[in-house]
């Protein structure tokens, strides 16, 4: 099966707006394996989308065309696909009804425009609105299916997950489920993880694999297509143990919506330690990234941003003498900051951040060295150099997540000792 | 004129980007007055860009090539558009100097992908590339323009702004120049500014006025054209004028790349100001955010992050029996943070941060409410109080920029009295 996506509206040619509904169905239409070689955008003129549906006929058998059945004048690709096909356009009763009871509520006289709507191609299976008013519809005709999508993204993304999707999987013959598992990564660049899964990436067919790049990190998703969750879920498994074996030392945690803080704070939570920190170069970014977890105020109580020598010595009760000997930015160094930020919070763990974010070197030493300290009662001060490539900012944001990251193995060390 | 964008890149088709270029350049197409009334987007693969673009000259007489200019084997732009008319690539000697002294910075073997990024149609008018490696081009064959442009946002967007747009006027026949000035401003909606300069917009044609969101802010972009700098400026110095008559309490600064924390660095500087901070719910981001302003070192030394009531009193030495009776979220707790700051860091003003991230409220204090405290040498204390809404990330960074802002405000008052 082959698609193509025409996106209708003006404001897209006039750049108020970004297609944003052709990435998001491009992304659906490529996770069920239906192939997608050529994108259109056209205005709100009838002329140019009729030619741009023939244009659509004459390389695909899956035509999409995005926007364009709201009930203003410009609204037109129902009545313009219909016209195209030579089939009368019907109404969606439940739509309808919808649509009536709408404009009771809100004392609005209905036009033509309006009932619009509430109709869809005659032939057509309806795809409701759960959210709006204009239903979608999808359509066979001489062994090409046209699916008629809303244009605006908090109608169009529920109508593509809820209604299309299964349409979709129904007519793909497989009464399928599709079940995805994301993989988060640190410490491996995007081009390292695809070389080390080189051959499960060039095998696979189901389940799939597909990288991305979020900042200073990598997710992997994972997904199976099969007749029940059960099984999807069984054909991931021994993916995913493969997938561990050879980068489980990078994986830290699961799903979209999940970071490094957030994995450290429930391990904090679940080890019932007290995190502190003192920062350098990140100046407060590392506890900043900490606090944007709820609930963490149990296991963070505050810390220190020392961003001179003096401050270094002042507010974690060093000696300044020794700090300028060993430099700023060395091992011995990081290890007093962790050290001295321990004692003075009363914390269970202290992380310290000293280096160089750059533009340029500082004292001799390159932009991007950074090292980063850990220290914790009872047991000897660790402290390890990193080299981050990148401009200020990536330094920065790449520290941060280093030390997240050497926390939460830090604290999944304790765990097994429990 | 008429133009058509051609978005290449397979990305785009399994919808892992979405197309913003496209978005962009119809912006400035628009408001140059150059109509489009197509759109497309094919993969990264030759034959299929060479029909789109056969198709593009079919309906249009500018046509646009986005994306595809980079040096691995599947970037086929140029080879692709240089075959189609018939033309050699020829090598752009500064280009190709950059891309050698960059390869050599690198420790880079250059493949012959590599070279192509120094490389353009022979006769077409090279787009320099202020950021990236890989040339634009525009070039006339028969009537009609062709110009290449490379994918990444930020490569495309600076050449489009400074040497596309330029080279379009030119064309158009003008013989004029386009002058942009850009101010920000924080403390004001984009739907309360569009409303009080209403009657600006609704009579704008030359100059014009454009908003932009920015994340907690909002910019105004004014654009002249004239026949010279001078007179496009002096059209808009008028404009500037009523817009700061009116606005001018929320503004803090001028052009795209400047930020609350890079103004407030340079205030720091002209009034040789050391800052220090507490911060509360903020836990270190506004510490962050004046560190990543390149050059802070001389103005910033360090401070705290006193999330809990007992770090507030141990680190600021302050009374937490007054902390606990006031509440952490208060009038008085915010000034003796900002006073305990400032004395413990020996710095010349302080800033605190206090108050309810969220989400839901903290000790019968609403989520949103921030008490933001400044302390200075020599003068009396003070304190305000605030309520943002949104959710607890942008409870913060409202914040922060709240705090930035009084900052600004309260060196520019020490400006003025030098």
């Amino acid at each position: 099966m082959n698609a193509e996506l025409i996106a209708v509206g003006t404001e897209m040619l006039l750049g108020q707006i970004t297609n944003t509904n052709g990435a998001f169905l491009a992304k659906q239409l490529s996770d069920l394996g239906i192939d997608s070689l050529n994108q259109q955008v056209v205005g709100d003129n009838s002329a140019r989308l009729d030619a741009a549906i023939a244009l659509a006929e004459s390389r695909a058998d899956l035509i999409f065309v995005l926007g364009g059945l709201g009930p203003t004048p410009d609204d037109l690709s129902k009545q313009t696909l219909a016209k195209h096909l030579g089939v009368e356009l019907v109404t969606d009763e439940p739509a309808m009804a919808k649509l009536k009871a709408f404009a009771t509520q809100q004392h609005h006289q209905m036009t033509a425009n309006n009932l619009l709507q509430a109709m869809y191609p005659a032939g057509a299976t309806v795809l409701p609105n759960a959210v709006g008013l204009a239903v979608g519809a999808m359509l066979d005709v001489q062994g090409r299916a046209y699916v008629l999508l809303p244009g605006p993204p908090r109608e169009f993304e529920p109508m593509v997950l809820n209604a299309l999707v299964p349409a979709l999987l129904k007519r793909l013959g497989h009464g399928e489920v599709l079940v995805s598992r994301v993989l988060r990564f640190f410490g491996i660049g995007e081009s390292q993880l695809v070389t080390e899964l080189d051959d499960l990436i060039a095998q696979q067919t189901n389940p799939t694999l597909a990288t991305y790049i979020k900042p200073y990190e990598v997710t992997l998703r994972l997904t199976a297509k099969a007749g029940s969750e059960a099984a999807a879920e069984a054909l991931l498994d021994p993916l995913e143990r493969e997938v561990q074996k050879r980068l489980g030392q990078y994986f830290y945690g699961y799903g979209d919506n999940n970071s490094l803080a957030a994995e450290v704070v429930a391990a904090l939570g679940r080890t019932h330690t007290v995190v502190t920190a003192a920062e350098s170069l990140t100046a407060g970014a590392l506890q900043a990234a900490l606090a944007d977890v709820p609930g963490v105020s149990d296991w963070f109580k505050g810390g220190f941003v020392t961003y001179s020598n003096q401050t270094k010595a002042a507010f974690l009760h060093l000696d300044q003498k020794q700090i300028d000997a060993a430099g700023a930015v060395s091992e011995q160094t990081a290890k007093a900051m962790a050290e001295g930020a321990l004692k003075q919070a009363g914390a269970d763990v202290a992380l310290s951040l000293t280096g160089v974010a750059g533009p340029g070197p500082n004292q001799g030493v390159e932009a991007g060295t950074v090292w980063i300290g850990l220290a914790a009662s009872g047991q000897p001060t660790s402290a390890s150099v990193h080299h981050f490539p990148g401009n200020r900012a990536a330094v920065r944001g790449r520290a941060v997540k280093a030390a997240l990251f050497i926390l939460l193995r830090f604290l999944q060390g304790r765990e097994k000792h429990v």
